[in-house]
């Protein structure tokens, strides 16, 4: 089994993880999660989690970035994996830091590709799929934060432009 | 030495960098670049660099985000290590996706705390820190592609409101 302990490599200012067996330094860095408020009218796409943490409560699709896509790519893929919906960027709706947890959180506004027939259902990580009007959103269920943090971004913001450039 | 293969891990759907001494999982997500548009009136801060890549050449400060900061944090923390500037962030100037080499750049606008009297001086990491006025800045030494990208978005933006909820 592999065992770290904290030391300061050559060259470095910060102590890193390094594992004892083998000299591996494991750089930790806040990792980043991607998503999206994808909107349809009035309504928004929220999924119920399938898997732990928080199973059972309602959530906006999104999920760790990984290597090798955009931020759009990555948001794109989540709200498939979790809704089976195709969609659309509009642009950069909301960027949470938290420290806390080592968590970057970049949440787009995004609409259905096919807006006038949107098609979801739950993916393999939802019990469900919905679209909720801001009243009908399960507010006493829902399953993290950040959550409510880019409902309220998207309530802010409404349809008004966004005007962060998100791509080179 | 680590010696690392490319295998599934149980019940994930990507290979992972999984080390054959000791079974760590080097989970590998794109990493954060974290810096300012540093601005005094009509001028940016800019800083030689004295490292490499790119030793001689002019950047914005930036750098990796390290874990327990906040993006504006780090952004902070940059522009002292690199000008020893003490800054403020005015919002999310841009957002650059760099799938190639696994880099997300969040980007700030900023400016002085103590903007009446800017005070820099080169930090550690650079030859030089210098405001230029942007038809001073020295196109034809910049670093990195997306200083350029950066620099475009501040010229397109300007002095005007940032939108982006950048904190929660």
């Amino acid at each position: 089994m592999a065992s770290f302990v904290r030391r300061f490599p050559d060259g470095d200012e910060r102590e890193r993880m390094v594992c004892t067996d083998c000299g591996y330094v494991a750089y930790e860095n806040p990792k980043i999660i991607v998503g999206a408020v994808v909107v349809a009218g009035d309504r928004v796409l929220m999924c119920r989690r399938a898997i732990e943490p928080r199973r059972g409560f309602w959530t906006l699709p999104a999920g760790f970035m990984e290597l090798g896509e955009t931020l759009e790519e990555g948001a794109a893929r989540e709200a498939f994996e979790e809704a089976e919906a195709v969609i659309t960027m509009d642009g950069v709706l909301c960027i949470f830091s938290i420290a806390r947890i080592g968590q970057v959180q970049v949440i787009f506004r995004a609409r259905f590709t096919h807006a006038e027939a949107p098609t979801f259902r739950p993916g393999r990580e939802s019990l469900d799929a919905q679209l909720f009007r801001w009243h009908e959103i399960p507010w006493d269920n829902i399953a993290f934060p950040s959550v409510q943090w880019a409902l309220n971004a998207w309530k802010a913001v409404g349809a008004a432009p966004l005007g962060v450039a998100f791509a080179a």
